[in-house]
């Protein structure tokens, strides 16, 4: 039957995803702590909701930067896309654009940069991994002449997390598919020495808004508002980077407390339901971004399925809207949730 | 052998049912986080029982909006009662009247509100859920004809919640059954647009006492009692609407706050135990509405299961007030329960 | 091989007795939360054991009530030792006796109280369930008379607990059995109106001290108090009573505050470890009653299996007091445990 | 495959390990609530990473009572090693050379404490069950003639716990082994009457530092320090002792907080991972003991095996350092933790 809710999208895309394949996306680092955390915190959330509001219409429409989409949920960063679906990134970008929204390019994409934005036909920004200066600047400089509105810098991945599963079932990328933005002479490894004069000078090189991905403090937060960045996207990288760390959606309220509405912030983590986006937004997020369901999507029915994902999560957040007395994302307030 | 508590009657009720009306019944919506909480909520209540108290004559009765009722336990407005017995939510009255207590009538009946008034022989109460001001005027005028005491609206519901076990087991009503208050002209869907306002305009149709369903937080509950409603039934709907609201029971004890002694409030939700309803009363309901026990008492064994199922928890309704200390309704107070 | 510890013993007991008397033991009442409680509530007590303390000899030597015992671990109230014994309470007592402690014999015993003490070299009390002032009078007379040194008197069953696994396999007391210590002019039910008076009247009729069982309040600790009791016996009756209270470990510090030195308690209910006895004794209980143990014990290896439960938990309490640096029972305090 | 993590290693020891010595390995004491929450209380403990900290080198490289270490990891001690491996102790202390750090020698080791600095190459402490004054006082003799370097006096074992795995599993050294540090005139027992005053005693003997093992209070700690210790090993025995007590790393920050930077504290008991490190060393331990995963790697590779557990958790922790923004031991403090 037609698949219900994103977790029968999970299902559908393992049944034809190889097996080392599917161990690499879904795996957390270490003892995958912080992966269930990321699940089991949204249920520490109690909404509550306001009854007798006319919720005829849900307004989902939302500006991340200044760009509109058509619900506050963006595609995060993910890798290797053509993993599960020979058109790869350049495929949920054509998802990310019927759907209103925007992709996050990955730089480990297996489609490059340029080709995926000849696909897209919606707003896109541009995830870095910093491995140097000399390929960070040119990938900077490609992407902006390629369109991409925004720099996503990733600052929780100094090194890899072990991803056991992963490493247990051996996966490598296979032969015919390559990091698709690197030449031979770009470094294989991301640079650890990465630090906020770096930022400063990423800075520099570009006018578009520089948005760092992975800060989890309320002390990294004052440092990001001082390097005037323009947008923090709460994450822990799906539970791969630093097991133990907290829940996005747990770290979220000290970070958008920090931020004290100097720029906006962002959720990534854990979301499978409209109400998951409901209490970020509740808790101040702007807007939340998706990782694996996208994959189950693209594994499973390639465009369609993205797109399916992506309407899944749209109607069950305007229902979660309209039965949480809601009708617009400027109605949805801490009063809206209650920690237990 | 004979049913020796309200879960046996789960047991045969499920035996006794098609398994798509089985899966409509006892679903939640979306994930069920509420409809578990529901039930786990009561066991981090303590009692606090009083010893050395005569507990010879345990006394019951109480009143609910100024009609007397045998015990402090209504009948909460559940659809389709056809589903599992011929006769329908007219047995259920039949049942209720027998037992000494209050029903409340679902408008989604599959009896007409006046079969179910010539059926009855006790108190009545009429649930509204409103679709369009026509038909809802129509069916307050044909249910104070009728005899109706009072007028329940339901305000949680301006969609409905997704059941996805009902949804992945295609539940539909059966063709031979129907909504039966309802003719043709009226409007299949609820009315999103249901605000405040349509409640002053229904308020100015009736002069029968008005209760609000679906109320779960202090800032509603000030806003129903401005709005002069008579009375507000706890409810989250048995976790079938908004997932990850609070469990009935947890928002209790903010809504008796927030209310003041200004007008009765009632619980509905995951009550199963005699030990339940005690600690509902303690925490200030002045009674509760038993929804799906109902259903299994009729499909298991129609009128008498009813009548069984509601004696069952008159039974240990008594015998946890006696073990507790409590001789009267009037003698449960909040010092009985402590929150773990 | 041996019995290592207390569990060893409910396995060997299941095995030699018949299946609906042990169904009537093991129950609880209801869902038997509260018995599950009674277990649970011990593992959120850690201990806080103190080192470099001279514990080569640790004396367990205590009194109740000026009597003296080889250790604060008493045999608690029990019904029907005959179920699974031939000798029944005769049995248990003389095991009490070997093990230099004290058995309370209770009004449902199938020995009568003259024969178990006439069975027993130990000190015992008399615990008394009030049927009515006539039948209650003639034991308490019967029991001061055969040598019983207190009367502990229960406060928590004016009426029964439904134990629903008791319920659901049929227990009933074989024809062969009876209780003891009645006459066919005695009442069979117990009497729902004893209040606080009636305790006044009892205290009138004998001057053995007067112990209440089944207090968990504060409140009732208070008027406990004022009524001159000589004891509190801190008890949920085995989680057999009202469902939904407290652990009795749970109650037992606000018992004690209550009380603050004005009279003895004890706690009862949950016990199975050496180091449970010692966090009971930390948090102001000055002994321990063991129920269901003691009855595996008899069931198993009649009086030697008595003696072997209660030698298991001596040792484990002497174990205990030494690896947390208790060399007697004065030097535990409530600084040995810390609530989690 | 390779072992992936130091749970790899438990698997395959457990394959090569006669089972009673693997339960007696195992066994915590009664019912392993300590065992158990030696572990689970790690995961309470979340990481708060640093971001944009230039993590290309994390240096750790420690040093304990002066001693440099090649990271703050300690070879535990633990008894009987010749029960896993025919070079026992010997080989441990191989290994614990080649990843240039310290290992603990146990008295109940089964090569002596000479065999043991002879085959060693790095640094060792000795640790001390006292059995009675002459014999400790000769063991201590000897050790700091075989170039021990510190005395690590265990005090939470005035008796053994009672490890219930390993008493039904039959476990006694089989008759091949012995402890090789004891003469014939030596007690077999450890005297339960040592005191601080005995402490006193001991700390005459020597000069060098000793170190308290199995302290968990604040108590405690302040009699520590007013007895002149040089360190203190927070541990609760592996969970072996007095069941109940909090897991270690609950323990620590009240240790901490009363040692005030008055001496040197260390964390022993549940570590498995490098983020396990990470949490000990932010919450005030300036380095952990390794006990049950060394015996792992000893059973299943002999030296190499433990080289390996100790290289798994230098790399795991390296790789935590860099995660969460630690280059320098110096960098971690408690504000990378919160516990919830």
């Amino acid at each position: 039957m037609e698949p219900v809710n994103v977790f029968d999208y999970e299902i559908l895309a393992q049944a034809c995803t190889e097996a080392s394949a599917w161990n690499y996306y879904q795996s957390g680092s270490d003892d995958e702590v912080t992966l269930h955390a990321n699940r089991t915190a949204f249920d520490r959330i109690r909404l509550r909701p306001r009854m007798l509001v006319d919720v005829e219409n849900c307004d989902m429409q939302a500006t991340v930067l200044g760009t509109s989409i058509s619900m506050p949920v963006l595609i995060a960063p993910t890798a290797f896309h053509c993993l599960v679906h020979p058109e790869g990134e350049c495929a949920t970008a054509q998802a990310a654009g019927k759907a209103g929204t925007l992709m996050v390019a990955s730089t480990s994409s297996t489609r490059s940069l340029e080709d995926i934005a000849r696909a897209s036909n919606g707003p896109l920004w541009f995830q870095l991994y910093f491995h140097d200066r000399e390929s960070s600047g040119e990938l900077i400089h490609r992407a902006t002449a390629a369109g991409y509105r925004a720099l996503v810098v990733t600052v929780d991945s100094p090194r890899w997390g072990r991803k056991e599963r992963a490493i247990r079932s051996g996966f490598r990328l296979p032969p015919h598919l390559h990091k698709a933005n690197f030449t031979d002479k770009y470094p294989v490894e991301v640079d650890a020495s990465l630090t906020w004069e770096t930022l400063a000078w990423l800075r520099s090189l570009t006018s578009v808004p520089i948005i760092l991905k992975g800060i989890l403090t309320a002390e990294d937060t004052v440092l990001a508002l001082k390097h005037g960045v323009d947008g923090i996207i709460v994450s822990n990288h799906g539970g791969r980077q630093l097991d133990g760390v907290s829940a996005s959606i747990e770290a979220l309220p000290e970070v958008v407390a920090a931020v004290n509405g100097h720029c906006e912030v962002y959720l990534d983590g854990g979301i499978r339901r409209g109400t998951d986006i409901l209490k970020a937004l509740a808790l101040g997020a702007r807007a939340v971004l998706i990782g694996r369901p996208i994959l189950w999507g693209l594994a499973a029915h390639g465009i369609e399925g993205v797109c399916r994902v992506l309407e899944l999560l749209r109607s069950e957040l305007e229902l979660a809207m309209a039965l949480a007395g809601c009708p617009t994302l400027a109605s949805i307030d801490p009063t809206l949730v209650k920690v237990i």
